[in-house]
C-alpha cells in the first residue's frame, strides 16, 4: 500500500491512497482523514486502506484522480517525533577522518542518533527556504520509517513488528552552524532546519525482496543540479538496521504511533557509488587533497532524491526541491 | 484562563476550562475537543474559551464539575515539539565547576537548548516508570511555555507575541546515562525519558504582575519525599527569557503551534534557595566536600513541583509523581 498527504489548506492535509505506479490516487476520508489518524488506530484502519489500495491498483478505484506530487505535503506534515540515526557509520568515520579526529570504536556497536524537530516538515517539492548561503546548506538523502506504538524496553525483534511505513527523507543540514552547535554539547538545533520527505510512504511489503533484515536493499539516487552525484546502496554498509535504531531509542521511553526514524545519510565504503550529502564529498576531498573544493548549495540549486525498484520504477516518488533565499519577514 | 486535558481514553484527551481556584472545571468540547485543536486556531477559539472561563470563575458555569488533577493528562499529552533551554546559566556553571571544567563565556550570551522527545508526555500524577535506579533518576523543576506559530527569523519581541500558555515541567533526567551520551556529541536521547507537566496550563494574564519581561517572577517549589528541597525564584538569574529562547530556536526554522519550550532547571546563585534537581545539590557537595553524598531518586520516591502566587494559591496545580520500577514487558 502507498499513502500520501495532499495539501488542502489544513495543517495535517488529506490522506490519500496512491496506486503502485504513482499515477492515480483516491481520497481515504471515509476511512481516516489524516495519516496520523490512521497510525493512531492502525489495526482497524489499515485493512480498510489496503482494500481501497487493492481496488485502485486493479483499476477499480471510485473517484480516483491523477496523482500530482506537487500537491503533496510530507506524508506526515507534522509528527510527534523525528529521530535520526547515523546507521551508515562509514559516513561518520569519513567526517572524523577529514577533521583528523579518531572515531571511538563504540560507534560500531552503539548507534549515534539525534532528536530532531518534527513540527514543520516540508513536502517533497517545497522550497528549502533559508536566510544565508553562508550557513553551508547541504542535503542528506536518507531512508526513514514510521512506527506504531513501540513500548519502552522493546528488543529489535519486537521493534521490527511496529514498523508501519517507509519513506525517503532529505535531512537538510547547515554545515557551517554545526561545529559551534555540537561544541556546546546539546546536539543539533539551529543547524538542522526543516526536513523534507518523499511524496509517498509505503508499507514494507511494497518493497518485496528489497525489504530484508530491517534494511532497504536498493540504491538511493541523489541528483544535484541535474547531475547524478550518488547512488549508494541503502542495504550495504548499514551498520544498524531500523529495528536496532528503534530499540536504541526506546531503551528508556516509549515511542508513540507516528514516530519517524531516519537512517542517517546513506553512505557506502565504495566511494565509486558517489555521495548522499555534499559534506561527504568534501571530506573525501580533504582526505585526498587537504582542501575541500566542492561548495555547499547556493540559492537556486536543486536536489532530487529518488529510489527505483529493480525494474526501474520509482517507489516513493521523488523529493525535488530548490533552495531559495528567505525574504525579510514583514512585521505584523 | 486556565486549561487542562482530562484523560478520556483517547490519545489527546478532553480539553477542559478550569476555574482560577482549581476547584471546578467545564468541558470545552463544543468549542475545541483538544488543546492542540485550540492552539491550531487560537485567534478564533481562544475568545470562546475565555468566555467559558469567565462564566466558570463567576460561578455561572453550566455542567461544571469538581476538578481532579489525578484525572489529568499533560495539557498537551503529545506535542509536535519540545525544546528545553538552560536559561539559568548558574546551573550549567555549577555542573561544570563540579567536574572541574570551564564554562565557555559564550554560554552567557548564546542559549544552550536541546530538542527533546514530545510524543509521550506524562500527566502531573503519572508514575515515572523506569527500568533501573542505577540510571541515576533525577527530577528537574522548570517553567515552560506553549507557543502559537512562530515564523523563522522572528526577533525576541516578535516571538513574545506568540506565547500562548505557561505551565510547569518535570524534565526527568537519567544522570548516569548523560556523560556517555553527551560524549557522542549528538545531544540527549536515552538520558531524557518522558517529561511531565502540571495539571493546568494558563494564559500569561493569569500571572498578573508576576509575568514580566518574558519571565515568571515567583518561586518554584520542589518537595522531594515530602521535604521542601528548593524554592528558587524563577524570575531571578534567568539569563535568557522565553522570547529569547524562542527566537534562538527559530533562527533557521519555523516553530509551529503547540511547540513547548522549557526554561531549563530553575536555579538561583543564592544556594540558600535550595535546588530544583538533585544533580545541582550533588554539584554543591562535590565543590564543598569533593564527594557527592545525596543519592539520586529510588523506586518509591516522590517528587512534588508547584508554584504559588503571592497569596499562597497554587497557579498550575501540582506535579506529584512517584518513581516506579518498570515490570518486564510481556511478549505479544
Amino acid at each position: 500500500m502507498k499513502l500520501a498527504t495532499l495539501s488542502d489548506g489544513s495543517r495535517d492535509g488529506q490522506l490519500v491512497v496512491v496506486a503502485r505506479d504513482l499515477k492515480s490516487a483516491q481520497v481515504a476520508d471515509r476511512i481516516a482523514p489524516t495519516l496520523q489518524a490512521a497510525l493512531d488506530d492502525w489495526a482497524f484502519i489499515a485493512p480498510q486502506l489496503i482494500e481501497l489500495s487493492q481496488q485502485l491498483n486493479a483499476g477499480r478505484g471510485h473517484r480516483s484522480f491523477d496523482f500530482d506530487p506537487a500537491k503533496c505535503m510530507a506524508p506526515l506534515p507534522r509528527a510527534f517525533q523525528w529521530v535520526d540515526g547515523s546507521a551508515y557509520v562509514n559516513h561518520v568515520e569519513l567526517v572524523r577522518k577529514a577533521r583528523k579526529a579518531d572515531m571511538p570504536e563504540s560507534f560500531w556497536e552503539d548507534p549515534l542518533m539525534y532528536q530532531g524537530g518534527s513540527d514543520d516538515f516540508l513536502g517533497p517539492m517545497d522550497d528549502i527556504v533559508l536566510a544565508h548561503e553562508e550557513w553551508g546548506i547541504d542535503f542528506e538523502a536518507e531512508v526513514a520509517v514510521i512506527t506504531g506504538d513501540v513500548p519502552m524496553g522493546s528488543t529489535p525483534d519486537q521493534a521490527h513488528q511496529h514498523i508501519r511505513l517507509l519513506m525517503l527523507a532529505n535531512d537538510v543540514s547547515l554545515r557551517n552552524l554545526i561545529p559551534a552547535e555540537l561544541a556546546k554539547g546539546f546536539g543539533f538545533l539551529q543547524s538542522k532546519p526543516a526536513t523534507s520527505f518523499s511524496p509517498v510512504a509505503v508499507t514494507p511489503d511494497e518493497l518485496g525482496d528489497a525489504w530484508l533484515g530491517g534494511k532497504v536493499h536498493l540504491p538511493l539516487r541523489s541528483t544535484w543540479n541535474g547531475k547524478l552525484v550518488g547512488q549508494p546502496h541503502a542495504g550495504t554498509d548499514m551498520v544498524f538496521n531500523f529495528p536496532q535504531l528503534i530499540a536504541h531509542l526506546c531503551k528508556s521511553r516509549n515511542a508513540r504511533a507516528g514516530s519517524v526514524i531516519g537512517s542517517g545519510t546513506v553512505s557506502n565504503k565504495d566511494a565509486g557509488r558517489g555521495y548522499s550529502c555534499i559534506a561527504e564529498k568534501r571530506c573525501l576531498e580533504m582526505i585526498a587533497d587537504g582542501i575541500a573544493s566542492t561548495p555547499f548549495m547556493l540559492f537556486g540549486d536543486t536536489i532530487n532524491i529518488e529510489m527505483l525498484d529493480s525494474a526501474g520504477k520509482s517507489i516513493f516518488g521523488a523529493i525535488a526541491q530548490t533552495v531559495k533565499q528567505a525574504v525579510a519577514r514583514k512585521l505584523r
